[in-house]
């Protein structure tokens, strides 16, 4: 088997070991499906197509944003999931649960690297968590608009596996309302176009 | 079919347009596979991957260098294979039109949104294409560093595949030796321990 222990410099060697360690993301499946309705979307896929929504609906933070600050968010935010699993949004058992497994996990995960890496992985994590800060309300905007999105273009698909209804969905998305009133008026036009279409439940 | 006719907002529909475009970069698969070996990277998991490998290594550039732009860099280098399709980095033969199919695909894609935010994403692929920059040289070490690390985690699938040479791979991975000295010991110890494995042809 592989490894670093040619590497003499051991900072260099944790880091290269946690690099190879997150490769894991690929393999942490979300309840989403891509697109073409292939397959589920994973972690690494997903936090590449939040920084890439970050990235290109910057402008409609109505409040002044470190956009470089909400991409870094977007690469690290499910990193926890490599121990702590996926969480389906709709899960309220799961999700009873989920904070205590995510702590631990960034522990883990976060403990693995160099301190002042570590802590700074950690502290964007726990930024987004917390929903405090104007970038990490704008990263929260677009860690919920992509999955909405992709559902609505695949027929409904986790709406409807998890019998989810409009209003469900509505509180799922509120963070929009208020965070990015130009992309809720998007919301709120999906919301109600799929419960015309019938794939979300009114 | 679901689309965004409804949003009025014509920057913003060819914005969604653009953001559900681009899913398509979890279609397009590499030459690599990934480290549990089960099946083959795709371009978004990579671009994510390859913007990590920048965040957690930034201190190998004995250059200064943005970070924030060499993560953008990372995010938007291979949006071109939407189209133009992954180019296998050893395929001599493939090598000899991508520069005429990518500029193509990028008159496409980056065409599709509005010209500031379509202009600005063609100037970072060419940036990290042109290789001229102190950000682009950086954003190409990593990108070639970490399916280097891939082929080494997983007996050298790629290489013994493509039946590529060790000289082959030095000179895929030689920007590394000057634009990061100390990642180029690890990438000439993988490659020194890869022939003694027998995973890669002296």
């Amino acid at each position: 088997m592989a490894d670093f222990s040619f590497v003499t410099n051991n900072k260099l060697k944790r880091q290269l070991d946690f690099l190879v360690e997150i490769d894991k993301m690929k393999n942490i499946f979300r309840r989403t499906v891509i697109i073409n309705k292939s397959r589920r979307e994973n972690d690494a896929e997903h936090s590449w197509h939040f920084a890439m929504y970050a990235m290109i609906l910057e402008e409609y933070s109505p409040e002044h944003i470190d956009i470089n600050k909400v991409i870094k968010i977007a690469l690290v935010h499910d990193l926890v999931e490599i121990y702590a699993g996926d969480t389906f949004a709709y899960d309220s058992e799961g999700n009873k649960n989920k904070k205590q497994r995510e702590i631990e996990a960034a522990n883990n995960l976060f403990g693995s690297i160099c301190s002042e890496q570590g802590n700074y992985l950690r502290s964007l994590w726990e930024e987004f968590e917390e929903k405090e800060t104007a970038e990490s309300r704008f990263a929260n905007v677009c860690d919920r608009l992509q999955p909405l999105i992709h559902n609505y273009f695949t027929d409904g698909h986790t709406w409807r596996e998890g019998d989810v209804s409009s209003s469900q969905v509505l509180e799922r998305m509120d963070i929009i309302r208020t965070a990015s009133p130009e992309l809720w008026k998007v919301v709120t036009e999906i919301v109600d176009n799929s419960i015309k279409r019938g794939i979300l439940r009114p």
